[in-house]
């Protein structure tokens, strides 16, 4: 971080290490030949370490809305029985992508920044029977980590292939995707790995492959993921992949072995107790509300905006201090702000972003 | 262009100019702030331009395959008739894309480097009473303009929506899309605009918009481009944007201006008939069959590959000169090479290149 510019707190896009950015400045290579083959391979084996996976791993030339579409587009047909699990604006865009594939999608609410109870999901899952169960694991509108190792668990029971959203949680906790049996994860570039927006990734597991082999007419095309797989026998990807954003992302996976997964997890860890902590000692007040299934997040902290304070004003002061954090979103803007906590970020920019929303607090209060 | 690395004249991704490689290395922007919004503004506005349009224009987190999706996947639903016209690779693409989409996707095919011929299209029209009519304008795979001005004057005759790729047209042809009435038309990044890879931009008429908005049930997610219409009202893209190449599409789209239009079709046309001349002068043999609609496209020229020197062999020699040319693609594999002369490519690129090609020549003779 150079601290000159905006400090970005926000959940994505993260504020991106010099060498990260500069790897984007390289000359242009042809996206079929061997140097980028070599490149694609060791971002993706680097990626299969830090999923914990053996299952085959693509990157896609999208966002992350690019990747949760490849996963529920290419296992959902017409009326596939799905189960999407909702508490929070992620969860809710996982049902709208399989409402446009399937007709069998049952959304399990709860309310944006609760827990998820077990048995409401049971419930739902004996009624619908589903093919296909999916979960955010770290739900980025709200600060809560919601428990992905006991609905893995629940969906094998039911048989039921299991798609998991890592968008922010991949990178920054310990997501050991084969031990919990994940057939679907997917993450995105430009959180807790720390690279630039613009690509995602997406792991398949052999349960996951079979449905999606029988879904012959009606997976997407540019997010197809047996042309992902069938172009990687020769370490390509089907369609021109964004080079510089993978040469970028091929950097910040070396940040990340520099760095090694347990001392990466455990700052993040550290960092979002610090902002935690902060919060409370300056009398404010986190946003969700926990059971024992759930944890608050420890890639972005969700803060209620204080009564005696409006949204604005405090995203404003802050902003007025160097600092950006996000607002709330959906039904929770003007309610929520939330200070991110990912990617290559240090006790440093943490600091300095408590000390803005000290300094705004006591300017209003 | 530095000289140092291999010159790549395929079709994308072309050279970049150093300060628009430069661009991506800028720190990262709050993608919903003011600066995005501006930024964006600027490089629609930029496209419009070059695409001679009124209609709304969005750009993309995706590659060209990406908008193709778009355009098709937006307008036809389960049974929407279509005719795609066919003369290669990408023509063939188009149909992929709408048989996920509609059972009632006609294709109307000549050979690979052959032209379109409009009788044939006419009768397919006759038949299939289309609603949508799709064509590549350059196909890239056989080095052939296409007429566009007659395909969209039989689709307006026909009343059908006309959709065309300009993905290796744009920026390096005349292409008036109001004028001709083409209805969809897109582009991506990391062609004639000189731009990297990783995003693409289409433009959408009102009429195709009336179309899409009554396909409610079955628009794709991500590349739903109602939602890019709605999102444009704050200048905003629906999904996280690949920030690092709106940078550097912005910075293309500077030395655009700079250029101006004019000249700059007229630069790709001089530098295209070098080529052709060279391997003329060289006794080699364009691969394009043409009648009076077609011509020999201005931004890639295909060229048979000797009887007396392997595919292989030619390209490899080209590349141990520096120079990396494209083979051919599909059915063409092996009987074909490509020379691109697109984007920011000057005379000196097109020298090393026919340098590089006679030497080679001359060595295997």
């Amino acid at each position: 971080m150079t601290g000159e510019e905006l400090l970005l707190m926000i959940p994505g896009p993260v504020p991106l290490l010099p060498r990260i950015r500069e790897a984007m400045s390289r000359p242009m290579i042809y996206h079929r030949g061997e140097e980028f083959g070599e490149m694609y391979r060791e971002i993706v084996d680097g990626l299969k370490w830090i999923f914990q996976t053996k299952n085959d791993l693509f990157v896609m030339s999208g966002s992350g809305t690019c990747a949760m579409e490849a996963a529920v587009g290419n296992l959902l047909r017409t009326d596939t029985p799905a189960v999407c699990i909702v508490n929070g604006k992620f969860g809710e865009r996982l049902v709208e992508i399989g409402h446009r594939y399937s007709t069998n999608v049952r959304a399990v609410e709860f309310e944006w920044g609760g827990s998820i109870e077990l048995d409401a999901v049971k419930a739902a899952m004996d009624e619908v029977q589903p093919q296909v169960v999916t979960m955010v694991h770290n739900e980025t509108s709200t600060g809560i980590l919601n428990p992905a190792e006991a609905i893995a668990k629940l969906a094998r029971e039911y048989d039921a292939l299991f798609v998991l959203d890592c968008i922010t949680s991949i990178g920054g906790y310990n997501v050991p995707i084969d031990q919990w049996g994940v057939d679907i994860a997917i993450t995105g570039s430009q959180k807790c790995l720390g690279a630039p927006p613009g690509i995602s990734a997406i792991s398949i597991s052999d349960r996951a492959w079979a449905l999606m082999e029988a879904n012959s007419s009606r997976r997407p095309y540019y997010m197809d993921l047996i042309a992902y797989r069938d172009s990687y026998d020769k370490f390509q990807t089907p369609y021109t992949p964004a080079l510089p954003l993978f040469f970028a992302l091929h950097e910040a996976l070396e940040v990340i072995r520099e760095e090694g997964m347990v001392k990466r997890i455990e700052r993040h860890r550290l960092l979002a107790d610090t902002v935690r902590n902060a919060i409370d000692a300056m009398g404010l007040s986190l946003f969700p509300k926990l059971n024992e299934v759930s944890e608050y997040s420890n890639t972005v902290t969700a803060v209620n905006v204080p009564e005696w304070l409006d949204d604005a004003s405090l995203r404003a002061g802050m902003r007025e201090r160097g600092v950006m954090v996000a607002g709330g979103q959906g039904r929770l803007k003007g309610r929520i702000f939330r200070i991110a906590t990912m990617g290559n970020i240090t006790e440093r920019e943490v600091s300095r972003t408590i000390q803005a929303l000290d300094s705004t607090l006591k300017e209003h209060r």
